[in-house]
């Protein structure tokens, strides 16, 4: 058999270190397809010369066209045979991404624990995104639920990573070179800075978007995310197509401009659930609540933490009186970018 | 409230100038997925070869990805609260936007005129598109319905502006080192020239494309236009979505390369009207008729006045017995195109 | 009437050259689109840096939207009349294509033969793709069935070309300075080589993707191709859009990755059948038989010649019990890729 059918859960061992294939050279292509799938309109990645009147060389390449480009290359050996997606931790973007840049990934197995049915267990990895200069770029750690090839197959030691509830806000990158004390404000959409956000402050990103198959299959691809589940509609017994969840996370982020214009920058991923599936024909709406807000080592930068969360709902609700999440949330993330002191 | 309602007409004053937010930088990418969406072969935009040998540096960036640019970015603040787009005059393309140029959007309130039921009222706007020399690149003037937020707000003096029912042939700005002496019509598509057409002539384009809500929406977010009209199922009661008159414009005008693929660039918008709405589904065609001819101060680079007409229907009539615009009719533009002579 | 009717079978004579229009420059857009239509994943068309490391100056454009693009150029003028595309045949990919350079096509009748009803006849094309240096980069001869304008008209006399089954080993172009002495099994995706490949090898290539309406479409108006059938809902009877032949081999190509990942760039087309229309909704599998492997000029470069079918059954059959491609078979496709020996 020369074709790939995944590594099943007996594949991994602690301590592995998986080199994934097929490096990507990013270009303002990605760019604008990413801007054609999102109604993204964050200054910094729209306009090279916001970016340069805060310091950076040009717009780098959107935050999460790195997470995803960098998540992709993952699938064919961590997630092909997985049974869901578990979580993410210690997410940290570690230096800015520019048009030419070529990204590859590595993960290492940090942690395995069979499940008590013997059919499945939990893999947590920790994935690097590298540049072609062995730069990293992104870390992050994630971790799923994959089948077991043989359930007679003995369990391996249980090895649970510890992981940090957030990222604590001096291990915070900021991209060198970046300045905010000569931004404009009327650029960027809102007149609001960290000071104007308190934590327990709720927003409602008010727009709600249509999902269509060919938009987040176009998106995943973009991804090189080989994940049957989201292309072939004879793959599940419905016939509906699973959608990609970063498709649901850069859809989210970019409603949420609308509220937090001056959110410039992802720089970590705290966490973050797909709580329910989503498939095409959903409205997606999104809110953000403020989580904590702190200042960095680079003056003028500050950060503020934020739980995002798509719903199709229209209310801010996140869980239900049986302290689940509610059937329309789609997805509760919790993130750090940086702000405008 | 941190999100951006909209503006409603009693917060508009005739003279106020309205700075719109998030620059866009235009690249490659752009272009790409502006020929992926409409069936554009323009030889001055798909060729930098071509574009050279009519006295270029390169191909530019198209006319009508200049002019949704500039348009996506004046809807937060002048239509998210419009019921509807009535009309465009006095638009100039005033310099060539290249590949890497950044562009921002500013609007002057020219115009304001309350209706006679007190529920809305029209506002006119002025908009500019921008480079990062600050050189202008298009003016256009729209005027729009939008509603009052308090119906027993005073009416402001009605003002209504003076506008010209076409751009003078003399004010067309042609792109400095333009020339058509070695036009190549074989590369070109068409071997018709100026000459060849007359005031009156009507060409049926031939081709009829049927409207898909991912493209119509990737093109919509694309110019970074945040009509919630466009992306959301559920916002009106009978679930569709309306779409971008844009995005009707750039179809047509794409359709229109089969009879006219020398009318290379387009200089000016004189009128245009969305005559009515257009969903998912419909099938649309294209019509122009030739409304004047003219020189322009450069040799050898004539211009075309165009009526161009997007219809569901396979015929060329425009109105009914009842002088209104057909059902079937959609777009109702006059534009000026550049031609060799 | 200036617009463009096509021509008909009565049209062409052997001998006649007909260069076709709308020169096209492409660019790291129509590369980001491609990737995000297909699930290509070939590391020498996704990495600027693989490709440095096999001997190239960077990434070349993907050698399928060569294809298309020089064959979008050829449908006004050779296939707008066609009832249907019988084939390719020598097929050679004769320089790489970079970021940048601008193609054009031009095409020689080589053949034409009525057919016996009188009512249309086959015509065979050489097309030759150029660079803005008017370099060949593409050639292949393609042969459709085209209507009579006038069915009195009389039959021209009959050349049927003498076509080669296949592309000899020997004629195949290997491009300027590509080595796979230093090549990356690892980053490529898997660690087959032309030794561990034997003639008759057949590989299933595992998953399927259900095509929708926007992407062919999107995928088709990229490379300019503007036959109406793609596009138009109401061309035919059943409302149904015949997707452009050119949309499955590059799905099926692309899924061919996996169990493939090394046969790196396609330098032949030796033969093809679209041997079923395809429409929307369908879900796409594909399969490959190893009809031979060879060497090239270059050391260390092999070639490996593939059978690649599409279709939307799950097993590797191709033809029924009648000897006629099976009802799900949609392409058959016979192409040599460069792999490392």
């Amino acid at each position: 058999m020369k074709t790939n059918a995944g590594r099943f859960f007996e594949d991994y061992q602690v301590g592995q270190m998986i080199r994934h294939a097929v490096p990507r050279t990013l270009s303002g292509g990605e760019r604008a397809l990413y801007h054609a799938l999102y109604p993204a309109r964050g200054a910094l990645y729209s306009s090279d010369e916001f970016a340069r009147a805060c310091g950076l060389p040009a717009s780098p390449i959107d935050d999460l066209i790195v997470f995803h480009t960098v998540f992709g290359k993952t699938v064919p050996d961590i997630s092909l045979n997985a049974v869901a997606n578990l979580g993410y931790a210690e997410g940290r973007f570690l230096a800015p991404v520019w048009p030419g840049d070529t990204l590859a990934s590595v993960s290492e197995v940090i942690g395995l624990k069979e499940n008590s049915n013997g059919q499945s267990g939990v893999v947590w990895v920790r994935t690097t995104g590298v540049n072609q200069r062995g730069e990293p770029v992104l870390s992050y750690v994630r971790w799923v639920m994959v089948r077991k090839r043989d359930a007679a197959a003995p369990a391996p030691v249980a090895v649970v990573p510890a992981l940090a509830a957030s990222v604590a806000p001096a291990d915070l990158v900021v991209p060198s070179g970046l300045r905010f004390d000569g931004y404009d404000f009327g650029l960027a959409g809102e007149r609001w800075r960290l000071g104007d956000y308190a934590p327990g402050e709720v927003i409602g990103h008010v727009d709600g978007v249509t999902i269509e198959e060919a938009e987040h299959m176009l998106a995943t691809r973009l991804w090189q995310n080989t994940a049957k589940v989201h292309f072939d509609a004879t793959n599940r017994p419905d016939g509906r197509r699973l959608i990609y969840g970063g498709h649901v996370i850069s859809l989210a982020r970019a409603l949420s401009f609308n509220g937090l214009a001056n959110a410039q920058m992802i720089v970590a991923i705290n966490a973050g659930a797909h709580a329910n599936p989503c498939f095409a024909g959903m409205t997606v709406r999104a809110w953000s609540e403020v989580l904590d807000t702190a200042e960095t080592a680079t003056p003028g930068v500050g950060a503020i933490r934020l739980r995002l969360v798509a719903t199709t709902e229209t209310g801010t609700d996140l869980r239900g009186e049986d302290g689940k999440y509610r059937p329309g949330v789609l997805l509760d993330l919790d993130y750090w970018a940086l702000m405008p002191l």
